[in-house]
């Protein structure tokens, strides 16, 4: 308890130190709760639970307990998780990951909105969702001014301090102390039609403070707590990743022939998952240097960048790290404090900067259509899997914009290229590049039928590709308009199909 | 023609005054040709008909000729519509509204490319399109120095100056001089990594030079012209127009009550088209003052609107008046000079700027489905109709994003709001209101379900109502998610049988 005080460097606040069991009684049945946490980094560890188990007696008396949950993106088990569980969720935006949540969502029990993580601050700032009532943020401890230390993740935690009446502290004891001045916490956006430009001109700038200011008078309750982030195992990249991951190092290298690119690229912002980590695995080997990353969520590829010299820095909002890695940050965590900027989502994602500094931008998806419009958030059309979370953002303002998947999933009863998507995350016109084991369909610049054939013939599966030719061809042959040529009967039939039989393929 | 050469102060390029016949000997066979244009405004008026007739030249003697075409946005028969009438085009960008060009492209005879036009100018910058091999620019003079003096829209100009290996100019004595200085064109945006922010403050902020920087050794030939742009006939708004008009100002005024909005709105944006018309009509007798625009296309409702003093100023990059305004315009040009504001296209619409100002944008759609997503390209989901434009720059980025339709086309045949729209240009994620005649869909915060709820009370249409709420009913009680209920089978039906019976009701 010694040491955890010590993380309190305003001893006015002392005072409001209790647990999580009494500092439950701040939230009510119907609040808007706003969290920190973002990729399992930084989310409170504490209350969640203390406010599952709260709604369990509550509704166990037969009274109704719900409050409307706004996090930075995902969180874990013992946040969204257990929040789930005991039904103690009536709304959740703007992203999530949780099984639990996400059986909850598709049961239609949980109103879930799927935003932009650039956007769900200034829609919080600009009153979209109604007051907030209380925010709870995780930090490594506060300052002598009461000032906030954020931990492994910035997020939404310096909007939701402002925008909430009160405020519930958790000091994880856990989170490395040295991660102090290790963020960028600019506030100062304004809302219009006094906004500002944003000064950042390179993806390493500082443009903010290293701390979160605080109105000390809102802060209700500080709690303990002593757990370690969600630190996800680490796969490492089987073949069909490193198939893929292959095609987009080539193609770095054919850009760099023909002088649209330097030796250096563009910052990278890499997506969560195996794949994108098996890019920037291959990065490792190759020609290229002193890279540099302006990214959501920085994970053990790009942290390995870093450790190994091959990558300068890296912006991010998150540190979402296996436990192996977070032993590695952590050894070299003096080598790695000017190299690693930990921003607000709202400066991380904003469209003036990923367009400003000419982004690479590789995200997963579950499949794309033959025209290049890319689903990354439904299951066959209705079930939600995550959300969008910053894809959007940085596919519509990158410089390069690479959506990348296996050709099959589901040992193959899934094509990932269909003739239309269940459901449209990215439209036609913001997507560039399609990337399969199979190869890499470049649309800048194609019509609907050049993207069509070049993502048929590159990217599709063998056991796919004669049936969506055919789709293709007959519908050339029969739509009424040869632009975007569709069998509007048959465009969601392939997902009809595997609801119904469990595979796409006709048997 | 002295007072044409009076248009040329640069004496040295005299001697590339010739005819557009002459000219065009500079137009070959599959080259990539940049016009100035946008929205009928600025456009080349004598090369495209000359390329048109050498085209019918070539291909009478069984010889190929076919240019690829890129503009700012569309331009008017004259150009897209000879050109796609002679077969001279085989490719096109970013956008077009040619019936006899969109004719050829749902034909599948022109490779047609949708792109949004706050990208098109930096992907030609960056190679993507290859190297563009002539620039055919209207202006309304030449200064001393060679700089060109843009006429009725800036568009792309600039930049297909700076892009092509050659220059045709057309000097276009019928526009009015006095344009002179009315002009802001930003130039130094520059390429990732060296891009810096764009200081514009204000939707009346200046930051460039009144003309286009020109290297005067590329300018391969000058032709003079004396044509009207296309200048559309305005039509005066309708009853449904009206009401939809109307919804949307009401809104405003909660928003006001509601502090989330001042008396001075925001800086508007507003999409081409009759409903957009009659909204602007609309806040002529409104309670909201000093308002500003921050738009592409400057129409008759915007000019009126500055004319009267609703309205202090407007930021456009093309005028598209109809005779009778464009007489208001040249009447009261001196008046005007300091209140409008012509921009290249990748300023009017650029992402950095719609977000900072925190823009008002409202454009037209073809459908919504009933969980918000846009559809604004195509006609029953495979023929195009004209392009997204910028409604995706605006949409994404502003404040306010409103998508205005009537609930109903041809006669009721059509229902303008589904199940599922049959393309997709605005996901879910971008679009905050919803408003047909019959009322206004407020998604913001809203899960899809919610969503569907809203659009289907408040949008439809009364005779479709019921079948919106029974496929809503069904998909909710038989999809595998309800997070997002659909009936795979039945999502593209209405479409489907519109195309097999002409109309959507079963009958």
């Amino acid at each position: 308890m010694n040491q955890a005080i010590e993380r309190i460097h305003h001893s006015g606040l002392h005072n409001k130190i209790m647990t999580a069991e009494q500092a439950v009684e701040f939230v009510k049945d119907g609040m808007l709760v706003g969290v920190s946490g973002f990729t399992g980094a930084g989310y409170p560890k504490a209350l969640p639970t203390a406010i599952a188990e709260h709604a369990k007696t509550e509704h166990a008396q037969g009274k109704p307990f719900a409050i409307k949950l706004i996090t930075g993106a995902s969180t874990a088990p013992e946040c969204d998780g257990v929040l789930a569980e005991a039904k103690a969720l009536s709304f959740r935006s703007p992203y999530q990951s949780d099984p639990t949540l996400r059986a909850a969502i598709n049961k239609g029990e949980v109103a879930y909105t799927d935003v932009h993580l650039s956007h769900i601050e200034q829609q919080v700032r600009f009153g979209f969702f109604g007051e907030m009532d209380i925010a709870i943020i995780e930090v490594v401890g506060i300052t002598e001014d009461g000032k906030l230390i954020p931990s492994t993740s910035v997020g939404v935690s310096n909007q939701w301090v402002k925008s909430a009446k009160k405020i519930i502290i958790e000091v994880n004891t856990l989170q490395n102390p040295k991660l102090e001045t290790m963020h960028d916490i600019f506030v100062d956006i304004g809302t219009p039609p006094n906004r500002r430009p944003l000064l950042l001109l390179n993806s390493d700038d500082h443009i903010g403070d290293y701390y979160i200011d605080c109105d000390t008078d809102k802060i209700a309750a500080i709690v303990f707590t002593h757990n370690t982030d969600r630190n996800s195992k680490f796969t490492e990249p089987d073949d069909i990743s490193k198939r893929i991951a292959a095609h987009i190092i080539e193609f770095f290298s054919n850009e760099v022939k023909h002088g649209r690119l330097t030796e250096n690229l563009l910052p990278f912002q890499s997506g969560v998952g195996n794949v994108a980590n098996a890019v920037l695995a291959g990065l490792q080997d190759s020609p290229f240097s002193e890279l540099t990353g302006f990214t959501e969520v920085l994970q053990d590829g790009m942290l390995d960048l870093i450790l190994s010299g091959k990558m300068q820095s890296a912006s991010a909002t998150a540190l979402s790290f296996s436990p192996e890695a977070l032993q590695r940050f952590d050894d070299n965590i003096d080598f790695l404090r000017d190299k690693i900027i930990l921003r607000p989502q709202e400066i991380t994602n904003h469209p003036e900067l990923i367009r400003r500094l000419g982004v690479i931008s590789i995200n997963a998806m579950i499949e794309a259509d033959i025209y290049g419009n890319v689903n990354s958030t439904h299951i066959m059309g209705t079930k939600l899997m995550n959300g969008i979370g910053g894809s959007g953002d940085f596919a519509r303002n990158a410089m390069y914009t690479f959506f990348v998947t296996p050709s099959v999933a589901k040992n193959g009863a899934i094509s990932c290229l269909v003739p239309m998507v269940s459901h449209h995350d990215h439209t036609e016109h913001d997507v560039m590049f399609i990337v399969t084991e199979q190869g890499i369909a470049d649309l800048r610049g194609k019509s609907p039928r050049q993207r069509a054939q070049l993502i048929i013939n590159n990217c599709a599966h063998p056991d796919y590709r004669d049936a969506l030719q055919d789709y293709f061809d007959r519908a050339e042959k029969t739509a009424q308009g040869v632009h975007t040529p569709h069998l509007l009967g048959e465009a969601l039939s392939w997902h009809q199909r595997f609801v119904e039989t469990g595979d796409m393929r006709v048997k």
